[in-house]
């Protein structure tokens, strides 16, 4: 069947976008927004005023996750999801997540205002902190909301300041139930999640769209190093224990052990380093290690880490440094449900919009989602591929096309 | 001629190492007193009321270096000098400085008690900032006091929170013109300083004294590498330009350089190390390593140093990063005063305590004092060499001796 056209209101979409990323720790252009700090309270009530404008209702659950609902027709069915994060780690831009959650707002706005109202209830959900910064772990809303992460399990982390969840929780003004949170199967029919590709591919391609057919595999873990300290000046080298040097070595086997036992689409990263007591003329003592492994292929991935970790603990035996290792998760790959693919493919076509399938090395909430509901994701392009940084960007008529199809899509999932 | 005998009060002694130790920035045992900060200040209030319990007078320059005066009969005359710091790099001990600080105030007292009242006043002196901790510069305060360092050039100092040294020093509680801060050529006839040696020859061999000939000469330097920053999940190995990775080599090629270029005598170590955006799932974009390099042959430590800048810049080139090398300090090495070094000896010798000479690898503000002094320094054994750590350890015994040592060598040189 057809459909009036669905004209979104892209000026006022633009500008939020802009508001939003006025809320952050560090100066402009760079976003820094961590869960539950003042800045995150208040990007979280900007976003509640913008979705009560637009006529939607809102709740919000024992942890801040954000549900914004479109009423149906038979809002008991199981509803229609869309959403993303608001959560930016130090220094990054303001279209990781954001373009998702606004974006999906506007798609909710522009099907209102085109006179449509939906069989099902379509909702937006603003997850808790995609980002790993404040706990060390990814998707810590979508891990909660789908019972990949039990609240036993998350009331045991602490941030970089010792704070425990509980009270970083509570510092952000939530309380409630934990065991309330988890979403259950039939909660939603489907979900489809609207995100940068923070890859280059598309614009290499100059495709507007990118439709996910599966989400990498992600793993993440901490290396703890504890040789000996002492003065810089004093301690001659042989006598040394010195713990970034084992470190430096272990960063080193990371890349290569990604190198010989991974594939292309294999990626490595140590992107946390903690130096103790980090002072120049003192031997490191103790060094934390961060390490983000991901890839498309599950048991590749593990194959690689079983090398790393190999190499690591030869590195720290010869150096006589002390290794732990602390698994922080290791996820299995989702794969994109092939209804919603389709859905997704034939809003495209029908606007004429030009797309490719593709595979997200980064992970998503919809890789979270997944386990609870047939979920996809839409993508749309950014500059050179650069994410996580001050200069992301992403072409005003790129996020139109993103929303429209985002639009359409709800839609089409609406009626079912 | 023949003294008499000096009573050192060991007992008020450690209690005053003890109620020094206690404050810090950190829980005990560990020590942490960064310059110009509160902690330092409850510190030098400390020491004020002590040394006027002792019934000393005392003075403070421009930027808070402390003078206490035993006042000699013929004050006009160059004086005596001894002292050190007490300043502590972070989870640091209690003994490094402190004992040339507390050491010397007691060596004022024993003799003051002994009846004694030299020629030349006998000055204690409690530099700023031994360590480099704040401004990443060494012995800011007796660079200053010899001229090495001119106001204009503390001047344009910041801190890692990028306080410039004059907010830092009016948080400190500090002003006034930076140009009267330096001590004319005559200002000291001699300057001894009592410190831990810091390295475990004296221990291994028994010796309770050890009498510094030479301090090594320090060099240190920061790099700053700047690659590209993007997200861990997106961007493939072959497409980054990761700073961290760039700074491991580096790591290791400056251990190969000072094995390779140096001698047992050579060390080099990076203590310092900050990563940016340092969030786990993000490519490092930029580091900052903070180098020590050190040697008693400044030529060889120079070649050493020649050879690990060209290694860094090949491993930048070759990985795509930019490369900045910031000099901090480059100096030469300080030989002790012949006269000096004899007074300590025969000081030794009429006690019965044995000695040893040595050179001091580990440097320190008498490098700076030799500048515009005749200097040496008296060296006590530490256990198993340990300094920069909670654990760091001097006994009461090894204390007394030195403490009686200096007050003799005091004795001798205020007689002169």
């Amino acid at each position: 069947m057809t459909h009036t056209p669905l004209n979104i209101d892209l000026d006022t979409l633009m500008l939020e976008l802009e508001e939003l990323a006025a809320f952050s720790d560090t100066p402009a252009p760079s976003v820094t927004r961590v869960l539950w700090t003042e800045t995150d309270q208040k990007a979280r009530s900007y976003l509640k005023t913008r979705i009560e404008q637009a006529g939607f209702s809102w709740r919000e659950d024992a942890t801040g996750n954000i549900f914004a609902t479109f009423e149906g027709k038979q809002p008991r069915l199981p509803k229609v999801g869309t959403g993303s994060h608001i959560d930016a780690i130090p220094h990054a831009g303001k279209y990781d997540g954001t373009v998702g959650v606004l974006g999906g707002l506007e798609a909710m706005r522009t099907l209102k205002r085109s006179g449509f109202q939906p069989r099902r209830s379509i909702e937006l959900l603003i997850f808790n902190a995609e980002e790993p910064t404040r706990f060390g772990v990814g998707c810590l809303g979508s891990r909660m909301l789908s019972g990949a992460l039990k609240p036993e399990e998350a009331l045991k982390f602490r941030d970089q300041e010792g704070l425990s969840f509980e009270e970083a929780r509570q510092q952000g003004g939530f309380s409630g139930d934990l065991n309330q949170i988890r979403l259950h199967e039939n909660y939603f029919f489907a979900f489809v999640e609207l995100h940068i590709e923070q890859m280059p591919n598309l614009e290499k391609q100059g495709l507007p769209i990118g439709v996910v057919t599966a989400i990498a595999a992600p793993s993440s873990f901490k290396l703890h190093l504890t040789g000996q300290g002492g003065h810089a000046g004093a301690v001659l080298m042989p006598d040394r224990k010195d713990a970034f040097l084992a470190a430096s070595e272990i960063a080193l086997c990371i890349e290569q052990a990604v190198k010989d036992h991974g594939s292309i689409d294999t990626v490595g990263t140590v992107g946390l380093v903690n130096v103790y007591p980090n002072a120049i003329n003192s031997i490191p003592s103790k060094v934390d290690l961060g390490v983000d492994l991901r890839d498309i292929d599950a048991d590749r991935r593990d194959r690689v880490l079983q090398a790393l970790l190999q190499a690591a603990e030869d590195i720290c035996l010869k150096r006589g440094i002390k290794l732990e290792l602390e698994m922080l998760n290791q996820d299995p790959p989702a794969k994109s449900d092939p209804m919603l693919v389709r859905t997704i493919q034939k809003n495209c076509e029908n606007l004429g919009i030009a797309y490719q399938n593709m595979v997200s090395r980064a992970y998503h909430d919809s890789l979270f989602m997944a386990r609870i509901a047939p979920t996809a994701m839409v993508f749309i392009p950014c500059k050179d591929g650069i994410s996580h940084r001050p200069d992301e960007y992403s072409s005003p008529e790129h996020i139109r096309i993103g929303v429209e199809v985002l639009a359409g899509v709800l839609r089409d999932l609406g009626e079912v």
